[in-house]
């Protein structure tokens, strides 16, 4: 009996070897992001601009379908908005972009200078988040109860200055969405801030096949000035922890700052309750190290930009031809077709690099189904099938099957469809197995740094506050570990604190993140 | 024989009294922007961003069908990038936001200011464009010649400090698109340049319903660095030209400045040739001022947010509940209907406020049709229709037609068909008949300054450089005219040059602009 070689991976470091490392690789072997030359800035280059425009239109659609609308607010926050809110927010964050000239002149030595001259009055922020200046705006258009709620979205870059970055997960700028309400009173707020919550999960859990866990975060972990913050989080591939989506009941501690007052039915004036709520494109993050293996990325089919992609492989002859003809015939056999309820994302790679050399960029790009079509293919009219998410045979070669072109067209939807379940179920596995509910030592389940996946512990606790939080949060600290959130929805607490000993009244997730 | 009364219309300042004043009062009441607090920069709200998602989308769908992919590129240049292309270009434009800190701190008397321990090594410039920063990127990605062309685009905000502001049309903060091109060689790069010309022409006519003329500026009008600058003018209701979007043919100016390199076939190293082309929210302003009337906004079916809005006309009594389930019932006749290729947009006004204030808000809104539905309507299975783009009887009086409520589902949409067609057949008409062959003395032409609809003059010139052309400027400048363009396929030039009375070579436009 022959051993299996083993196998070559088309990313040069596995993702045992070194995650963060794998993790850079993909980026770049997949053409989904680089260095920009400015510092903490990334360009996103095509194909993971697609995976981002997909994400745009499946959430964009879910924002309008729950009654938001979309516009849009400016770049610049003048600086004494952010005085406002350091008044009524602790933990204000200081870290931001100013503007504080608005031209440039030449420096007499061939190069150019900010032009004192032109010093502006008040600097002008770039966007963190929008809190205060849409703030401002609700101001201005809630008077009375009968402009309540006030529900609206946008889609923008906002930049927070960071001095470690790493692509996607973070940068100083990035792209979001953030969303913006306005209730007559709390419990119409805190069903907007769940219903949006609940969005972001069958986002994740949906078309990015990402197993999440929703739940309120820790009191130390609230977004500044919020009353309450929940987050859905996920597991990566190493065991740690990302926070995919946020969002908050803000009280009425903006409202407050912004003065966003209404006359109620009875003649009185109050308060707005306000929440936020955004997703970013650290989801790309989350979408690469949930589900990218040794050879690179796989996109679930719902985000991928294109779902099959067809190469014929061209030989530099008289017949590359008749392959390429055959090639778009293929590709025009799913017009028409659906997958997941959307017409099939096909493109055939007319590219003049070698057939081998494009099987595997799309591969490492991690497009769904890679259809190949050579001179043999074409006689019998079959294709050559890739399924990006079973790569390998048992013996270690590439997976290839060749089926007829009929079989192709006609089983193509329910096989994306197949595959999108498949990655979520996998996601979900994995998770489920790595999270811990038998903790005693958390020094000890912890143990072993960052090279072994150890997931989370799901421990029992009595909620403390205040200081009592702040010892928990010491000691979580000291291991590298944070409290991720309450999962909604989980098992009522039976046993005791965790920290305390006192009586547990929920459960919480512990473990490492990004 | 009676004398119609005077219609009393929705905005209350007409364009016949003060176009600018109409202008600013229909994006008020229309509630398409509106100051945001912050210097230069407005608020897109809902409607209005609404517009610029329609646009969006069909724009959008051009520039991938035309080959082109979608990437994000950083908000932030370093100052070096500008002085780079300050070497290469005249012209250089120098009002930028510019980025000094990257923090604030307290400043001991409740305020906020800029850390000065947090100054930046090098000022980061908010983009205004981004030749620079994706021409770094090119020069990374173009090696070979099968490495082009290269076909990107951004959707993106930029920056120009702008002293004089006015919404849409000139802002500090702008919202556009950008495409970005290198080819091997000029003829490749000419193409893409008319190509993206003619989307954009295409764009106007179509969706927009906005005439324009396509033509290439003269050498003065030229984007700083470009060898050739072509654009879209339109001309607005008070006869002035608006720039609705622009192409460039940039030769090897930013090839040479960012060093985008390939080596050809014969192994020679050569520049590539680069374009760039844009269209931003400036196009609504142009809708606003194409379309609108005394009434508010008209907006062309294509890019209307909503084209069809029923106002169940509720009385706050028990029969408002049946008049809601029959609006929704008339509104779900146009499931599945098309128009413009596309289903009908429908909206129900479920709003609480008094029917005659949403009749008249959807009205200076400029959605297309606006379906009323009293008691009457309901009990005789009919609907009352509204045709925003003929607003009034013959007598003066609201032209609000009785139809069934079959007839309006199985016309509806040929009906908006035909008024996307109308709304560009009389822009068309009115462009046509306001652009003068006939002009001899400029400064008679002219006369009368902004109050009087004057339009373009169409001469004939030499096509003169240099200083000869410095001339034609100056004279131009001295009656606040501009030449437009020189527009694509006109008639061959058959006389003498306006200005030197040499042999013509080509027609060009002069008018006033925004």
């Amino acid at each position: 009996m022959n051993t299996p070689k083993p196998i070559k991976h088309a990313i040069n470091i596995t993702r045992a070897q070194d995650f963060a490392a794998w993790y850079q690789a993909v980026i770049t072997e997949a053409d989904m992001a680089e260095e920009s030359g400015v510092r903490g800035c990334m360009v996103i280059r095509p194909w993971g601009y697609g995976v981002w425009e997909r994400i745009q239109a499946l959430l964009d659609a879910q924002i309008k379908a729950t009654g938001h609308e979309n516009c849009y607010f400016p770049l610049f926050i003048p600086l004494s908005y952010f005085a406002k809110e350091a008044e009524h927010v602790d933990g204000f964050a200081k870290e931001m972009a100013v503007v504080t000239h608005h031209r440039l002149i030449a420096d007499g030595k061939g190069g150019l200078v900010p032009d004192p001259a032109a010093k502006l009055e008040e600097p002008l922020i770039v966007r963190p988040t929008s809190e205060t200046v849409i703030g401002a705006a609700m101001s201005r258009w809630v008077q009375s109860w009968r402009d309540l709620p006030v529900l609206i979205n946008q889609w923008a870059n906002v930049v927070r200055w960071e001095m470690r970055t790493r692509m996607f997960l973070r940068t100083s700028e990035f792209l979001w969405q953030e969303g913006h309400t306005a209730h007559a009173d709390k419990a119409d707020a805190m069903i907007e801030t769940l219903k949006m919550l609940e969005v972001y999960r069958a986002l994740a859990e949906g078309p990015l096949a990402m197993p999440v866990v929703a739940g309120e975060k820790p009191e130390n972990e609230r977004f500044p000035g919020a009353a309450a913050t929940y987050s859905i989080e996920a597991m990566m591939q190493d065991g740690k922890a990302l926070q995919a989506g946020t969002s908050h009941y803000l009280g009425t501690t903006f409202a407050t700052a912004q003065n966003i007052r209404y006359q109620d039915k009875d003649g009185g004036q109050r308060y707005a309750h306000t929440t936020s709520w955004g997703v970013s494109t650290r989801l790309i993050g989350g979408v690469i190290m949930t589900h990218g293996d040794d050879d690179g990325l796989r996109l679930p089919p719902a985000i991928a930009p294109q779902q099959v992609v067809i190469v014929p492989m061209f030989r530099d002859d008289e017949g590359d031809a008749a392959l390429l003809d055959y090639a778009r015939a293929v590709a025009a056999d799913l017009k028409g077709t659906l997958a997941l309820g959307e017409p099939i994302r096909v493109k055939v790679d007319t590219g003049g690099m070698k057939a081998q050399i494009k099987r595997w960029s799309w591969v490492k790009k991690g497009a769904p189904l890679i259809i190949e079509i050579g001179g043999r293919d074409l006689a019998a009219e079959n294709v050559s099938m890739i399924r990006r998410d079973r790569l390998y045979t048992d013996e270690g070669r590439l997976a290839s099957a060749v089926i007829t072109r009929a079989d192709f067209a006609a089983g193509a939807g329910a096989l994306l469809e197949d595959m999108q379940a498949a990655l979520y179920s996998e996601a979900k596995a994995r998770t489920d197995a790595n999270i811990s509910r038998d903790v005693t030592d958390l020094a000890k389940h912890f143990k072993g740094g960052e090279d072994k996946v150890i997931g989370w512990a799901e421990l029992q606790w009595a909620r403390p506050t205040g200081a009592a939080l702040d010892k928990v949060v010491e000691q979580l600290k000291a291991l590298k570990l944070t409290i991720r959130n309450t999962p909604l929805g989980a098992a009522p607490a039976d046993g005791a604190c965790f920290f305390t000993g006192a009586p547990a009244v929920e459960r919480i997730l512990v473990g490492r993140s990004y």
